[in-house]
């Protein structure tokens, strides 16, 4: 089934894609785990050669996805769970042996409740750099404290110049080791949105992002190491319709297929986006989760 | 064609469903005008017998809509016009012939963006109640005021109280002549999203607005006028699915078509809207020709 | 010395006045409390007669103070120990024998950041009304629990109508057993700012919170029990610059003093407040640490 | 009188205390031009040596200052003149013969009232520089168009990093041929606040703003021409109280007054700020009119 070409930013759901239609991916490793105490799921995507990264769509490296149905439920206790197994994963990724000089960048609009994500989570940092700068670490109280910085860009339609443009400009005046970006990620599937975050360690990919950045943040374009961390809070309105329709589009000829999705999708259902109604709660909630987890792994000594 | 009840808060789109189906309808009058040089259609539906009402689906009553295609533009000039148009179907609807004491409410959720409506309009409006209670109508530098307040009464999860229960209140206690009621709105079609104006005698009705009120505000249930002015900023999730299946089920049997459509929609999807990627800009500046609109309604002598 | 009316909000500061001037006033009770560990003072002030209630210009009744001078500073652990007191004083002055209903009202301006404070309260807590009505007490999968309202007023220069007009309307309709309203206050001295709680069964007084409130919150105009609960995050310009003179005018004579009072306080700065840099962040903080005092106060079985 | 450093933010006030000290500077030209219909008084301060630099305690160059009492009042006609004003003044400093490319920055804290000046301002302004880049300037509906791009860098304590670095880098990245910085000043009077602007081709300063940023903004530091554009909005504390007591201290002899200001200006006023109770709707005005100017002075061809 030619469905066309199905948005997602999560590469767990591509992989399921894959396993659908019954297609073995060369090039790809997947690792799953199930945490019954938590009812967490771990699905770990490495696309390992240039083969699997073509025929995933995204490039080579890790992809670590956390599924969690209770995610975007208010229980305190359940979401520092998910923030200690977030930190976890974050220090496999990068390391923290020596200090460590960090960069996380809150991609989104700040004004769009579903896009707020990134700048939510940048403004419940515990930010370090500045002080450290002034006063030295042993300010902080601490033996040992990473320096931790900042920025939430805007989007294109605010600032006239592409995000990468931005982050570039700092990255290259401040030289962190890393960069950490966290995004509003698009879904293919609305049982994902607000329950699941992936984590990989190849940044952001074009397209990627309920505001779709055209150049991706990865370390070819910046120059230093990106870790990507996004939650899917939208599904594109058109997969919407492409996905309810499946199951009908299958009793029908290949020909007809093809002649109701040109005609049925009307072009303007490609700039809208499909969100729970109770976005706003749920955005502020996953925002504050995933700042605890970064702040849990940059200040484990 | 029996999709089960297709959702959408414009009395207009009711009408338009029952002209696809080549239905004649008793009871509901229709007017249209189209002024070419403003490229603004203003459609007037009056349901005028209990039957209308029945077979339309809302209370008896007038239903204005102002449709303009580059409402959703930014070009103030346009907009100013677009205030005009409003304020003069305003002054029809609320004849202002001696001093008028109004309440503007503002519904809807400030947080999420296509439901902040309501509340940014309240934000621009020029309140006036308090200081001619202090210092009187001639305080104001004109021979004649309206005595304007305004309230933003929050969404059920924020507050744990009915919308109508806060109103309710607040009008017993403060005695307006009448209530404006501004609220984001669902339409079926995403055409309609940004660009069309409903205002109608009859208030908020019951399932009407993003938010879902259980119990509409009417002269009924508050004792006073109500005037609902409301703008369609999303579109139902399970609508789109239907509305892109149409042409599809018609080549189905009346089974199968039910069978699908149960099958098809997903439940979740009912807790879900669609809207445009840009609904922050075009919210804001909707609130603000609104509120322009109302401001003038109210201050021509 | 008559510097006149010293503006505050805060009952203690009513109290350390007259004892600099060492008068004593009859009719008021004093009880005081250190907890050394946990580094929080405690002040009951206790107004019981009508004389007492006059020198202290303001009713009688029980005005708790939690004076913790972390409280501005950023340590999660400590914000519990406060939330934990300020619970214990809630359940004393409102025994939550049997199931309660409660309106918990956030005065204030939310668009002016020391003036957010209590609009910031109300978006933190576990709102239950609504589900409690809908599905019964069970639902909450607890054997007891309350009814808790909430309730964004806005200020006067918002809405056109006084605050006690839209709350009175409000308690009609919804008859809580009390009131519990958050407001940001004015203090005297700028070392109070930010690290104080005032919490009193006389409701909010006229003349008090940062908007300064024309009509009181109280049982007697609103019918029902009122818990007021207070931070003070500015100082009144004009006081500022009489305390910072005091001691400079007692080197003057009573005619040079009076005669400088009025030259020197311009009348402008009454309408000016002071508050610290960091309001934002600290503001935040508080009112989180306030909405979990009172969910923990609601939640206690 | 030497009251040690009196703060503000306007050369005009620093202009002022010399000729209240009836003290000539030599290097510095003042013109003073008054319109009295529009009640608009321009003030041109060019310090045009080395030694007047040292002697106004700021970088040579032009600084303009716009006086509008009704600056603060909602008059959209008023702010309309204002707006014009402005642009007129940015174009002379800028001449604006070829094609354009100006980033505009907006500094200082958007979540703290009287500091969110810039951020709004850069908010309400037509971003061009995407579309220009994309689809050329032909595309913007006019034969010559400026390429506008803007950004809100945010403040140290949410970013750690120094504001300079950020626009650095991003000027280093984006090259802009000019960079417009708005920010909210500190006065020394509070009848200066928010009915003056003050434009300067200098930059800004060390110790400007209300967020007191520590390494300037000007050519020197950026490369590029940098125009500074404040309101002052808010006044230090510790100004008011010295201020205040100017008359006051003239009774005393010099060693008194020294010991006086030692002692009653506590040390926690330095991080204080004064700033008037409605400065959340003056704000959001001046915001809008200053946004607007800068609009005109880029659109007139």
């Amino acid at each position: 089934m030619a469905l066309g070409r199905i948005r997602t930013d999560l590469a767990l759901e591509t992989k399921e894609k894959f396993e659908e239609d019954n297609v073995e991916i060369r090039g790809v490793i997947i690792e799953e785990d199930y945490n019954e105490e938590k009812d967490i799921r771990t699905t770990t995507v490495k696309i390992e050669t240039e083969n699997g990264a073509k025929a995933m769509g995204r490039p080579q490296g890790v992809y670590i996805t956390l599924e969690a149905p209770n995610m975007s439920v208010p229980d305190e206790d359940y979401h520092r769970e998910i923030s200690k197994e977030l930190a976890k994963h974050i220090r496999k990724l990068v390391p923290m042996e020596k200090e460590l000089t960090a960069l996380v960048v809150g991609l989104g609009n700040r004004e769009v409740t579903p896009d707020a994500l990134g700048p939510d989570v940048v403004s419940n940092l515990r930010i370090t750099r500045h002080v450290i700068q002034e006063y030295g670490v042993q300010s902080m109280g601490r033996e040992y404290a990473n320096s931790i910085s900042g920025l939430v860009p805007g989007v294109m339609a605010q600032t006239g110049m592409e995000t990468l443009e931005i982050i570039k400009g700092v990255v290259d005046e401040t030289k962190p080791d890393v960069v950490f970006a966290v995004d509003a990620l698009a879904a293919r599937s609305t049982k994902r949105l607000n329950r699941t975050i992936q984590i990989t360690d190849t940044g952001i990919n074009p397209g990627s992002g309920v505001g779709n950045h055209r150049n991706g943040l990865s370390e070819e374009t910046l120059g230093v190491k990106v870790i990507g961390i996004g939650v899917p809070t939208v599904v594109d309105a058109a997969t919407i319709v492409q996905d309810s329709m499946a199951h009908l589009l299958d009793t029908l000829e290949e020909s007809e297929k093809k002649e109701f999705l040109e005609e049925m999708i009307a072009p303007s259902l490609h700039s809208m986006f499909v969100t729970p109604k109770d976005v706003d709660e749920t955005v502020k909630r996953l925002s504050y989760t995933i700042s605890e987890g970064l702040n849990m792994a940059f200040e484990q000594a």
